[in-house]
């Protein structure tokens, strides 16, 4: 195969070519540093990549299958790891000069089990400044002058431009979704405790959820799969058996999904027109099959994820102002004071109010499948606007601890933007094959109609 | 029997005579009732009970018996509920006028399981001003000059008296062993989240736990079975399959169980000399089976606990100054003013050290079955120093979410003082197990030394 093709692989696709003989994983890893070579000056996607580190794991990955060893799902398959996960073998930096040349003795449990599983940790991607608001210096590789989001910025570019095939991101408010929307590739951001955050930057232990970035639903299920053994070192991981997530999301589903469109409060103030016109297309489109439903208390759940978020951020970084305040931006230095002056009050009873917050979502999985509203506001943003972009549609959910996922459906003025499917917790599989079935739908109606 | 033989009856003993046709559950309860007759006027732990209801309860339960019906493990036995707990037939009213006349439709979680199990609600026990520390009008049955402690100042006092077999409590910092401690019953704080709070006045999510109040060790075990439910309805509520809890406590120690005694960083400044005496004493008589263990770090522990208290008490009970600050007691305003100008940081890490702290523990459940520590700093104080007692010696393991067991084995001055074992989460029926042994290694040599 020529580089140029199999750059476009997926994961499940490399992994099977390698395991076929058809592709060692030197050819693919080389063609993935071809194209970095050709375009990380531009896209800026990586905080750390050693080309030799990485040829040297695809030629380790190449010998144990030449002896006839049993490999793992992944084996010599290159995966991108946001730069607040650690790894033994790269820094480590969080995006923040105050970990500058950090470096762990461990891998993270994420990375350990995809490296368990075969994979090759092809390289740290950029996040942006602790992963937070502050934009990093990537850009989208869609259109260079716009962001890709934040704050796995890094992540959803290189998996964008072809650099990588998938790549771990987190999502505190909306850090997968948000840039898979504004990337055009799909996020998953699974039940809240199904992936182990041991061994990764904590800004908020309420909130923090590992994810994923990937160019299909296919992947995302594959990795979650490799991801999901239960950690006792993660206090909010949580007891299963083996999730088996790809088999149900690879399954048929028995029936036609439903959908519940839901606008949150969000919807008059953010979403761009142009937006809210593709989900009212989007929704013609599905006819029966999807209704507008009105949830209440939603504005509740928004103020009590962004207060979640600050005052943890201000218990979690706030020591890092005592190191070195100079080196932290201004608008996180204004955040983190302004999170350590909330009222206790109001952030324990936005802890406490979860629980029963998730519990009233519960009656719409009686009638659909999944929540449909949007992943991000519009498209990307400029990169002179300054900003990331904001997570409003995003961070209720994540708050509620429900899985959810961006699927890259929509198209704006050429510029894509993602429809989130949201699923009941512990219920990831129905949830990516409800996202398959859209995408199946919507491609083939799209192949039609050309 | 007599009614001076019945008002002994341990809940065990008087469930068997019930289930024998030995006594009636009419012929026991009118018995505790005249007892109550006899000593409420200076004791004063019931803050609701109607003789007329119970007796009806009594009369129906006999008659359930004699239609040849199978019966429950309490069939017939009246229990005392602590006046945070909503029971369907009795107010509810926290000990604060705010709460005057309250009642609930429903009974809580925990009410409900003991009527399954054939108990009879004989009257609610007077609580603290909202379970908290403004002393209660309760006496000590053992020296009514002196404090029962709190907050279930009622529930130790009426069983400490005879006037019930066992009542329900509640402990956020030391609220169950403390007043066991101080009248001379067993009191057992089993592992937090094992027994549901759903209908119980939460005044502190994260480390309110019920307990209970009894007579022998056998009746905690009894009691904690019928209790140990999970329910969905409490968020903490964690999955088990039924833990058996008296299968194991009344079991033979397989081997002689071993004692790591932990002073804590109270012992110097709170522990009453008498109370250093008797327990240099006790850790003679056990010799080589406990060995005095420093733990590092217990000072943040209890500290942790402090502030997680003193912040989650302003989140709940902090909307009651609005309804009517002037029906709180000075105290109580104080304390509520005091938790909601906590600084969020030092709260968020109190709450997320718990796991680290309680895994720094692990080790010494490898060479010792249970820490041995003082349930209260010593004999219960004088009513005229109108304090209900430190529980200094409590709050950390509540916090550490341990189950602890308090056993009635000391005496200081002709005042009992209770020795606090604790033990392994989710192990409640080691512990209790190891507390038996404690106890009747003890009796033995008392009865000896006689």
């Amino acid at each position: 195969m020529k580089p140029e093709e199999l750059i476009k692989l997926t994961v499940c696709e490399a992994a099977a070519k390698i395991r076929e003989g058809a592709v060692t994983s030197e050819q693919l890893v080389s063609a993935f540093l071809a194209r970095i070579d050709d375009r990380e000056s531009q896209v800026g996607a990586w905080a750390h990549l050693e080309r030799e580190y990485a040829l040297e794991q695809a030629r380790r990955a190449d010998q144990v299958r030449g002896f006839g060893n049993g490999t793992g799902p992944l084996h010599g398959v290159p995966l991108g790891i946001k730069d607040i996960i650690d790894t033994r073998d790269y820094p480590t930096e969080n995006g923040c000069p105050l970990y500058q040349g950090n470096k762990s003795r461990r891998d993270a449990a994420c990375v350990a089990a995809l490296k368990s599983a075969g994979a090759i940790v092809l390289g740290k991607t950029v996040t942006t400044e602790l992963a937070l608001m502050t934009p990093s210096a990537t850009r989208n590789p869609i259109d260079l002058e716009r962001s890709p989001g934040g704050s796995s910025a890094g992540s959803a570019a290189a998996v964008a431009d072809l650099m990588v095939p998938a790549a771990l991101g987190s999502q505190t408010a909306g850090s997968v979704l948000r840039p898979a929307s504004y990337c055009g590739v799909y996020g998953f951001k699974p039940t809240f405790g199904l992936i182990s955050r041991n061994g990764v930057l904590m800004q908020s232990h309420t909130l923090d959820t590992l994810g994923l970035l990937a160019r299909s639903i296919d992947d995302l299920a594959l990795l979650t799969d490799c991801l999901s053994a239960q950690d006792p070192n993660d206090p909010v991981s949580y007891e299963r058996s083996q999730p088996h997530v790809a088999r149900t999301a690879l399954s048929a589903a028995p029936m036609a999904p439903s959908f519940a469109f839901v606008k949150t409060p969000a919807w008059q103030e953010y979403a761009d027109p142009a937006m809210q016109e593709a989900f009212a297309e989007l929704k013609d489109f599905l006819g029966p099959a999807c209704d507008e439903i009105e949830i209440s208390g939603l504005d509740n759940v928004i103020e009590w994820q962004r207060i979640i978020q600050l005052a943890e951020n201000a218990a979690y970084y706030g020591p890092l102002q005592d190191k070195g305040r100079d080196q932290l931006s201004e608008g996180l230095n204004a955040r983190l004071e302004e999170g350590a002056a909330l009222p206790i009050r109001d952030y324990i009873s936005a802890v406490a109010s979860r629980e029963k917050a998730y519990e009233a979502l519960f009656e719409i999985f009686d009638s659909y499948s999944a929540i449909l509203t949007p992943a991000s506001p519009g498209p990307a943003p400029l990169l002179s606007e300054g900003i990331t972009g904001s997570p409003i549609f995003d961070g209720l959910w994540t708050y509620l601890g429900m899985p959810a996922v961006s699927i890259p459906l929509l198209e704006i003025n050429g510029l894509p933007v993602g429809v989130q499917l949201v699923g009941l917790r512990q219920d990831d599989g129905r949830l990516l094959r409800t996202a398959r079935w859209l995408a199946t739908r919507l491609e083939a109606e799209q192949t039609e109609s050309d």
